[in-house]
């Protein structure tokens, strides 16, 4: 008498259905290999590895891998360069890695529609370059330009330094080419700068942290390099009077194309990383551009206007200086890395509660005894508040934890919202459901479920 | 014996419970008083007249209409001043029509933080007087803003004439309070500049056409006025050679706030309506404009290179002559309304291939004998051709359906889009599913099912 063969799990059958299906060179299993897939820059860790890793070379593999997992009920997990800080990649047991940094061609640079098709795996620095060849740039300038994937920032809608004047991705992003949960293509938008037919699935795909499809080539807008840009850096006594000085500007109509603003903790750190003597400046430090034919008058109508009241302020056109100058921007979240395990947070606040909002998180740090470093994109009130953790306890510590809670609460309070611009991570997740409501939360999942029915991709994270 | 009574009618119990709840002058019934509410200004009407009109006062109202309506199967047709030009608005028999033009207040208008709270009946040009009063401006500006509201701007994503440099609608508003189909309220975004928490729902619903919910407040992002503004009004032998003025300004790094493109019918149109004299200077007009501290200059070395390649070219900074210049374009559709019923359609393609999009709309005008007048949001890429048809025909002619579906093919073709800036309309409904394909007409439909699970929301529209 024979017995049916007993089913195998699914998870051997799903790595046996990847082995026949994608090339060898596609697929790492084995937990050696796939540990290091396991988590991002979040200091985060998930319970155990990842089943696999598919290095994914084209839409094909990426097709191949989601039909096999949605029709097994296995999560994916889509990754880049692993640069993220809030877990947005992180994998845990059973789970398929899929790795889209080999992806990573310029398919198309068009200089006089001034677009550009990349695939996921393209680094933003990369593609910044190219651009630039043609006297053009992609505008988005996140901090982590060197090392992140334009599919990273597509799926946190990374903000940059420049967003005070170009806005953040979702307004670079004008088409996707999207592979749903069940192995389905889509192309969400054209190359055409306006227009969106039916509902606009690419504003919805932005920031959906790999929730809703996965990202497998996207056209871009690039913008033409500026004839003159101005950097201004000022110091100031404190972040609330750098503050005022960005709600000054505006008011004068001095409108800067960036706008960044770090707090003395983030100086005394970058100043013990770098040897810089950014702290003894003033408690905070103002980093203002302006472009264009009018940069030069801009930035002398600013330096007027805040002379009085900055510690110390200093102009230049020289990009090598002007290098230098943005550097303890640049520099700032791996001087804080030196220091213990970073929990970057994002919130916006309107623009005029920004002041308070760092008053209050300094009062929070002190209170839960967590160290808070803040930086921000100040004229559009976002802010990052960094808690450093020691690099030698595991996990979340309860003080991290209830000091998260009291900012987003403070973000609600002042009335701004828990922004992911790095990924709404591991400690926003309930707050995020209590800033939605009920009605909004279950709307949000309904949503999800439109498009993932079995809800493999990327489970746990954004909402 | 006694029998149970026959079941009234869903739309029998709809008034009746209608009645019961909302104030008497909230509600009109009655085919008298509904017929004027049953079509918008597309010239296109639907069979029958709506069954009655809730003349919404607050969010209540608009969340007891709905909630009965969702219970029994009603479907509701949101409405502002019922000036769309797609259709958007029309309602047939056994429809609900929920009127928002009552619900016109300026909830709030916060010059320090740049933002203003309205509700949706406010119109337009309105919400931007009461922002001039503190040296601010609701960017979009588009042609309707004198009679349009922000609730229609907002479901048909409307652009502008400074949409070269501001964007559209979708890039001025950041939250909506919104009831969804069954009544339910929701907020999304919030006052902050930046950030969303979980799916970006406000984009999803800008441009929805009311058909995933309805709009009961907006929270708009205002901006200064500028220090200065120039404009050129540059006339060209023919619209080819003004599309290509605007490619030249963009390489010589020259972008526009304003790229105004106007076709010589047009022209002729607005000639023979206003008694101007425009057609004479040219086959097409180009209006500019170039704001902030730099626009004079901007506009001189604009001049320089277009005066060889312009038949006429005129400059100005006085606002009075400057309302002349652009009243070719304010006037347009009016001047068009003169010679018949218009069908006013929009498309978008790569900004390169505007010259080409509209030397086939010529060709196709002539093949199909048809009435074809065409502007443009240069920068943009962006087009709305204007067919323009016998007052006396009912329905759209055969010959104007064929017309409209060439020049749907043609955007296609061009690797451009079916827009919907004022609504996807009716002569667009094939084409657009066309443009989706089918997997993502069907994610856009289970999208719609997750939003308004009995399809009762604008039904037919949109999708």
């Amino acid at each position: 008498m024979t017995y049916p063969p007993t089913p195998p799990r699914a998870t051997d059958a799903l790595l046996a259905d990847l082995r026949r299906d994608l090339p060898r060179s596609a697929l790492s299993s084995g937990p050696e290999t796939t540990a290091p897939y396991a988590a991002d820059r979040s200091g985060n860790r998930p319970d155990g590895v990842p089943l696999a890793v598919v290095h994914a070379a084209n839409s094909d593999h990426v097709r191949t891998t989601l039909r096999r997992a949605h029709a097994l009920r296995i999560p994916v997990v889509p990754r880049g360069t692993g640069t993220g800080l809030a877990g947005g990649a992180n994998a845990g047991t059973d789970s398929v890695v899929l790795d889209l940094s080999r992806m990573n061609r310029i398919l198309d640079l068009d200089p006089h529609e001034q677009i550009a098709v990349v695939e996921p795996g393209v680094i933003i620095a990369e593609l910044d370059h190219a651009a630039g060849e043609f006297g053009l740039r992609y505008a988005p300038d996140p901090a982590s330009a060197a090392i992140s994937t334009i599919g990273g920032n597509i799926a946190t809608n990374a903000g940059g330094l420049r967003c005070a004047k170009y806005g953040v991705t979702r307004d670079a992003v004008l088409g996707l080419d999207v592979v749903l949960a069940d192995g389905t293509a889509i192309r969400t938008g054209s190359r055409a700068v306006r227009g969106v037919a039916g509902y606009d699935l690419t504003a919805l795909l932005i920031g959906s942290e790999g929730t809703l499809g996965v990202i497998t080539a996207a056209t871009v807008r690039l913008r033409p390099l500026p004839e003159a840009t101005v950097t201004v850096a000022a110091s100031f006594a404190t972040f609330a009077e750098g503050a005022n000085a960005v709600t000054a500007l505006t008011a004068a109509r001095l409108e800067p194309s960036m706008a960044e603003l770090l707090d003395g903790p983030v100086l005394a750190a970058v100043d013990d990383a770098q040897g810089t003597d950014l702290r003894l400046h003033g408690g905070a430090l103002l980093l203002l551009q302006w472009e264009g034919r009018s940069a030069a008058a801009d930035a002398e109508g600013a330096v007027q206007l805040l002379w009085k009241r900055a510690t110390s302020i200093e102009t230049t056109n020289d990009p090598a200086e002007t290098d230098r100058l943005l550097a303890a921007r640049r520099l700032a979240l791996p001087s804080l890395e030196r220091l213990g395990r970073v929990l970057i947070e994002g919130i916006a606040v309107p623009r005029t509660q920004l002041a308070s909002a760092v008053r209050e998180i300094t009062a929070i740090a002190e209170r839960r005894g967590v160290r808070i470093f803040t930086f921000a994109h100040a004229s559009d009130g976002s802010l990052h508040p960094v808690l450093v953790l020691d690099s030698d306890t595991p996990g979340i510590p309860d003080a991290a934890r209830h000091a998260a809670g009291d900012i987003f609460r403070t973000a609600l309070r002042l009335g701004g919202t828990l922004t992911g611009e790095h990924g709404a991570g591991t400690l926003k997740r309930n707050w995020l459901a209590q800033e939605l409501g009920p009605e909004q939360h279950a709307l949000q999942q309904r949503l999800k479920a439109a498009f993932d029915p079995h809800l493999i991709l990327n489970p746990g994270k954004a909402l």
